[in-house]
């Protein structure tokens, strides 16, 4: 399924609000969200419009209500439970990851084939993977963020869907098989600065 | 900037291979890298015929020699070096992480500012910064992962510009300001989550 692109800039906007509201900003104009977006002030007025977001040229928009009113359009009012899958550094990473919660997610489980790194006492428990069933339904988990090894990824996938789960981040190198009605988003360390070698070495004959 | 459709599907089209050659293929048809990243047979065909790439509809095309050329045309036949700075759990899963040297991608050196952290005699040595200059000048390196915090990431980025570095791989939640000629791909797991949040909740409206 292919990224609808006023949805795609709706929550860059709202990252970027978040950002701001970070740094203190009450206030903000169409002109800093299209700089750090790189689309046009006009086109996020025009988005903002269609949405029906108030705001004028003269005194921006009020931040605050700008979060809400996108956070009810993206139906970010509610916290959403994850689970993470394989503890690996990544997988730690993301357990200890202080973000999430500012931002109404929620991890409430890790799960690891090894028995040695299963640790059901910690803030975020670590169990094995047969306990994914139980969790994915107890807490009503619809997405998952996979790192696992390459190896095993499409068989732990096809066990979260089998399970339930509708959204699967995947840090592997493979294309993952899902049925229709799920959606994995890929993150490729390797093809980004792949990306990025290609970008900087051709930067002048692109531009 | 922003990247051209053609060669961001080149790109996409040399990582499907290395997957399908790491799987033991030996030739792979048009529409199997078209089903794989989305586009038609007939776009795929397009692509190779203008970059000159020799195949037929009934044997395919030949998998090492279509590597080669992608590989000459994305400028890969020579190891890129790159560092990583800040060695948390992402910067040690990037350190630790086999898939780049399968991909001439040569993680030099690591950077981290807690003297505790630095550790010159392993196999991928942690520097302090105040070696930055030295090692990207020395090492010709071009290319940094970051992985700090956001408090200290727009620093950290001011100073690799300063000292040579083209293309920043940034995993916090922040734009980062850089001049004309730098590039920066932003991995932002909050976003990747909000993104699959919304469309879990819509894809029948989003079909």
């Amino acid at each position: 399924m292919y990224m609808n692109n006023t949805i795609n800039r709706i929550l860059q906007y709202r990252n970027c609000i978040v950002y701001f509201k970070t740094l203190g900003f009450q206030k903000i104009f169409a002109m800093n969200l299209a700089i750090e977006i790189g689309v046009s002030a006009e086109q996020v007025r025009k988005d903002f419009s269609l949405l029906g977001v108030k705001g004028n040229k003269k005194g921006g928009y009020e931040i605050d209500s700008l979060h809400s009113t996108l956070n009810v359009i993206l139906q970010k009012e509610k916290v959403e439970n994850v689970i993470v899958v394989g503890t690996g550094n990544i997988g730690k990473a993301l357990i200890q990851y202080k973000g999430f919660s500012y931002d109404n997610i929620n991890v409430v489980a890790a799960f690891d084939i090894d028995p040695s790194k299963q640790k059901k006492s910690e803030a975020v428990p670590v169990y094995g993977l047969e306990r994914l069933k139980e969790v994915i339904n107890k807490k009503n988990v619809k997405i998952a963020v996979v790192s696992v090894p390459a190896i095993v990824v499409q068989d732990v996938c096809n066990q979260l869907v089998l399970h339930g789960i509708k959204g699967i981040i995947n840090f592997a190198p493979i294309v993952l098989k899902v049925p229709e009605g799920v959606i994995v988003n890929n993150i490729n360390l390797t093809g980004e600065i792949n990306n990025l070698i290609y970008f900087i070495n051709n930067i002048d004959t692109l531009k």
